[in-house]
């Protein structure tokens, strides 16, 4: 290391602020990580102090820099420079109560919780991914609204497991290939994981493995204050990522624990909290104290860019895109969208096409696409049969991000990841496809989607044995209730052209939840043939044919609705009158009153479900008594005709379950 | 490419066979995915003449060499392979019939439904990850046998799919760091993705990118056999994994759409099969016709391996670890481990420990590690979290795999993959740990484990919002529920010592099925206090405290059924007489005679269930008047004791629930 200079000194200083919080924190709650904060807590305030654009005051300024703690166990971190920097909420007794159900400091860092938080990480490797997308967001407001208003850095801390995670390597790659030289990596290379040294696992060479993905790369000393600042100093004008390798101790300042994966995920104990703070020549050794005067450095720290953010209001106020930049961030779907969603049902209604949902949602985004320029869509190589690419949208590529379409590659869990962080930024409204099968490679992505309650939309086709030829590996027969299980994702299951277009509708209504869009390969007859100004759809379920004296009900979703019809008709010939429900939201149906659920559900008959899916979660509607058409295991390679066929998932066997449930 | 020589002419006709089979295949079908297979036929042809050591008449010799195609969508390339080779079962009726299903040739490769398919393959990247278990368990095997009876290698093909897929990251890594010298991975580099070129979403430089990882690269014309074959050759000698990128031309042969991602994935059309069969010389153009000279050049290689295969049988039988190697292939729980499990039961109905139940699966691996040698141990980076590291485990390292614990690193999905494909290799029980939250993050390999039908333990911890602290971002609330709907899977879920114990066993002992055991972070009181020799938990379900005239049944699972005698107490107390059902594996439960099920559930009864997990497929059990204490949405970060209280998953409120539900 260099000799100490002003700044290292008055760096440090800074920094053990952070590490005796994190300390006391983790000691309080006698839980928790403080080896990471403590370790890149001298980063931490190079960046904030002398790089990160920020107006603490105002944490949801658009052109600020995005930070990322993509290892949120170290929590205490982040914590600690909210509350150091002055952002608004966050209280002293909240770094107190840290891990206590009344603090708003929960184990790891949640979105909404705080302001100041831009993503909830935890789970590694997720706000990399999520910075990749951030990333994007920037270049894409940029070009919009030009480098006046839009021109900000995304910079991420990674740790060793975030960058171990698969997801780091579809990120790091995206990255590469788009260029997106605004994004910072800072590598918390300390050596050490959970189970004790990282060369007990790994072996990779991070350096040459950035490099190879496109990325710029350079080495630091992460507790050499100069060394820290002319890398971000370097970094400011790359043409490519950056990833900056900080070489980094562990619960840097413990005496006893320093360097080792003890100082990662407990306490340091009370007696080495006290020694650690003697030996960072810290004031106090009581717990959360602080000095006046490093609290007051802090804070102007933290007000260091309210000059910038006063001059960006002041340009923006002054730019014709205004309006425009106001609107993309509020992003309220435009009265002009529902009406040409609704101008698609109504034809429809009238033309009654049998198309495939995914091409229905292709229909459907042709409208959105061309009345709503906030949308950003996608594909994870599967452009041709996501029908995610209307004709109207660009390619963005590396060169020009004025396009609306991103190739995500093959990476299916960075391209959730990133859309989730394209939606945290702001200004846009992303939706993604891929085969419904390869939720499960995204599926936790989906899960902070709808843990943070953010609007990003996964358009996933292929959604059944109807899939066909591909066979088992590409059916999916359990991912529908899988994703059901997520609370707060809106799973839909449209059945024809008009459900569709009222699924995408609502999906897009709601800011404040994730929406799964599941359709099909194969074509499907319509069957709302006369329109309706509702959305039907957004009540989660509803009566799609009635009949008087009803003995049983259908329920049924996308391409199983033409079942259900079909063995209505069968029943009618036998005299036995059935209804019809189509339940293409679950999740929306359980927010309909007990009264609209019970007349829907229809209480004096008996019910026979019909998907091409497992009887998971259909119990709750079909009851003790009812029936269920659909699949008991995997799949099988055929036609889809074929297929249906051999699995017994007909109109025909629909008809006799009824009957046979009738007779009980 | 250098100039045509005999051994390239020769090779060129027998790939040309692939070729053939591989479009006619898919044209046949009118689906399918020609390119790769005649893409890669000219590498697979030398592999197959000169390198794998396979004898096409016994696919189970257990010292054969691995071949993984990864890219499973290229299966005409393995099926044209074994039937060529004459693999058992296989016909050229099954090739006729591709993707019908009546073929054994499933759209793609299937393990377990044709001789020489090593692994189910399709969902991008997971092929590679399960070369490298298999990697794993080939090293494992030589240690303990030595290279007599041991010594093969592992060839997997992989495209720019699989190479894009974060698991790739993950399985590279691992690689790397074990120094898996006898993996050669054959990267079909055809520059050539679902939409379009591959630098529409890619600019990784995949060299450098494996030699980071620690793997020896070399570049390879893949049309060029004497080229292929001296990379292969230099490939058997290395002290690291291998990677030959190959470069290739996607639908090789094809006038009109070689190079072009119209061969990717679709039949090139009747006109264009018969044009490339002239182009490429081939005697004639109709439909699977291979001239009877070139099958029997094929059929030659497929015995090239018979007196390899001899030798080794001759060693085998000469070796005094012959009959050790043989268990080991069976692989049977021996009935000292199923005692020693049993022995675990009663002493803890008589010594009651309030234990996690992550620590009674450690009592669990006590009994079977020290009584079976060949589970072999690991962890996600969380051993001293999943507890998966008993004490006579001694870890696995590049320089030494006599060890039974292998470090994953923070790599979920490559560890569930690797574990499938050390199940595949053979001669080792593999388990592996990470928190149950993270099966997000594997989870599409576990489905794999289920599809195949295959014995991988997966060891899951911090099954609830008992994680405490660590707030929502670890506290699985779906997760079970999402496991329980994979087809297959035996989920468990203990709540003792006892009970742990008793999954295991059940889980070790049905070789056909993969497990995962869903276990606690925090204590519970022993509740099974008289022991039974009976394995009272492979039922399923089962009543753990009856009741006279009783009018409630609790159905309770893990760390809840504390609550559920609670509750009876409670409402004992009040004169109501209640039941308690404990129900550790569904999927077990659902395989018993309706008349135990109804009996069990308590047909009479009021059913409450309690979980700290969501409702989600409870329905099935409590039915509609029935109630439901646990999860309604995502966790909190807090004290594990009060977050249970903050969400109301107590006994009192399970009392509650009941006697509202009585009320109706």
């Amino acid at each position: 290391m260099s000799s100490p200079t002003s700044f290292q000194d008055h760096t440090r200083t800074l920094a053990n602020a952070i590490r005796v919080l994190a300390m006391d924190g983790v000691q309080a709650a006698n839980s928790g990580h403080p080896g990471l904060p403590m370790g890149m807590a001298d980063v931490a305030t190079v960046l904030f102090s002398k790089f990160l654009k920020f107006d603490a005051a105002n944490p949801t300024w658009p052109d600020r820099d995005r930070f990322v703690l993509s290892g949120g166990h170290g929590s205490m971190l982040i914590y600690s420079l909210l509350w150091l920097n002055g952002y608004p909420k966050i209280t002293l007794d909240d770094l107190k109560g840290f891990r206590q159900i009344t603090s708003h400091c929960a184990g790891h860092p949640e979105y909404g919780m705080l302001p100041g938080i831009e993503t909830t990480t935890g789970p590694l490797g997720q706000g990399l991914a999520n910075a990749v997308g951030m990333a994007i967001g920037e270049k894409i407001l940029a070009a919009r609204f030009g480098d006046d208003l839009v021109n900000h850095k995304t910079y991420v801390f990674a740790g060793d497991g975030c960058l171990m995670e698969g997801i780091s390597h579809e990120a790091i790659a995206l990255a590469g290939r788009m260029k997106l030289n605004k994004l910072v990596l800072l590598w918390d290379d300390n050596h050490i994981t959970i189970d004790g040294a990282v060369e007990l696992s790994d072996a990779t060479d991070q350096v040459k493995r950035f490099e190879a993905a496109g990325w710029a790369t350079r080495r630091v000393d992460g507790h050499n204050a100069d060394d820290i600042a002319a890398a971000l100093d370097w970094a400011q004008n790359s043409d490519k990522p950056v990833m900056l390798a900080c070489r980094t101790i562990i619960g840097f300042g413990s005496p006893k624990k320093a360097g080792s994966h003890k100082a990662h995920g407990e306490p340091l104990g009370a007696d080495e909290v006290i020694a650690t703070k003697k030996a960072l020549g810290w004031p106090s050794t009581e717990p959360f104290v602080v000095p006046e005067e490093i609290v007051a450095e802090w804070r102007k720290v933290g007000s260091r860019g309210a000059e910038a953010r006063k001059a960006w209001e002041a340009r923006k106020a002054a730019s014709p895109k205004a309006a425009e930049f106001d609107a993309a961030q509020i992003a309220d779907v435009p009265q002009a969208t529902l009406d040409a969603l609704n101008a698609v049902k109504k034809k429809a209604s009238e033309e009654k096409p049998a198309v495939a949902t995914r091409k229905a949602s292709e229909m459907a985004l042709d409208a959105i696409n061309t009345t709503w320029a906030l949308t950003i869509g996608g594909s994870a190589d599967l452009t041709p049969s996501n029908n995610t690419k209307t004709k109207d949208l660009v390619d963005i590529t590396p060169e020009d991000f004025s396009g609306r379409y991103i190739h995500y590659g093959i990476r299916e869990h960075a391209m959730a990841a990133a859309m989730n962080g394209l939606c945290l930024h702001g200004g846009v409204v992303p939706y993604g496809g891929t085969f419904l099968v390869f939720s499960d490679y995204c599926r936790h992505s989906i899960r902070l989607s709808s843990l943070m309650g953010i609007r990003v939309i996964y358009v996933m086709t292929h959604d059944s044995i109807g899939v066909g030829e591909d066979g088992p590996t590409h059916q999916p027969v359990e991912h529908v209730a899988s994703l059901r299980a997520i609370p707060g994702l809106k799973v839909y299951r449209p059945g024809d052209v008009v459900e569709t277009a009222e699924c995408w509708a609502d999906a897009l209504s709601d800011k404040h939840a994730p929406a799964l869009l599941v359709l099909s390969r194969q074509n499907m007859a319509t069957f709302r043939t006369t329109h309706t100004e509702e959305n039907l759809a957004s009540k989660g379920a509803y009566v799609a044919a009635d009949a008087e004296g009803a003995k049983v009900t259908f329920l049924a979703t996308g391409s199983e609705l033409e079942l259900a019809f079909k063995a209505r008709d069968l029943l009618a010939a036998d005299n036995i009158p059935a209804r019809v429900v189509s339940m293409p939201c679950w999740a929306l149906f359980e927010k309909q009153s007990a009264t609209y659920r019970e007349a829907v559900l229809g209480p004096n008959t008996v019910k026979v479900a019909i998907e091409a899916g497992i009887q998971f979660g259909w119990d709750r509607y079909i009851g003790p008594n009812g029936a269920f058409v659909g699949m008991h295991g995997f799949g099988a390679s055929g036609p889809a005709k074929e297929v249906y066929k051999h699995f017994a998932i007909t109109a025909e066997a629909a008809a006799e379950a009824a009957k046979s449930a009738l007779k009980g």
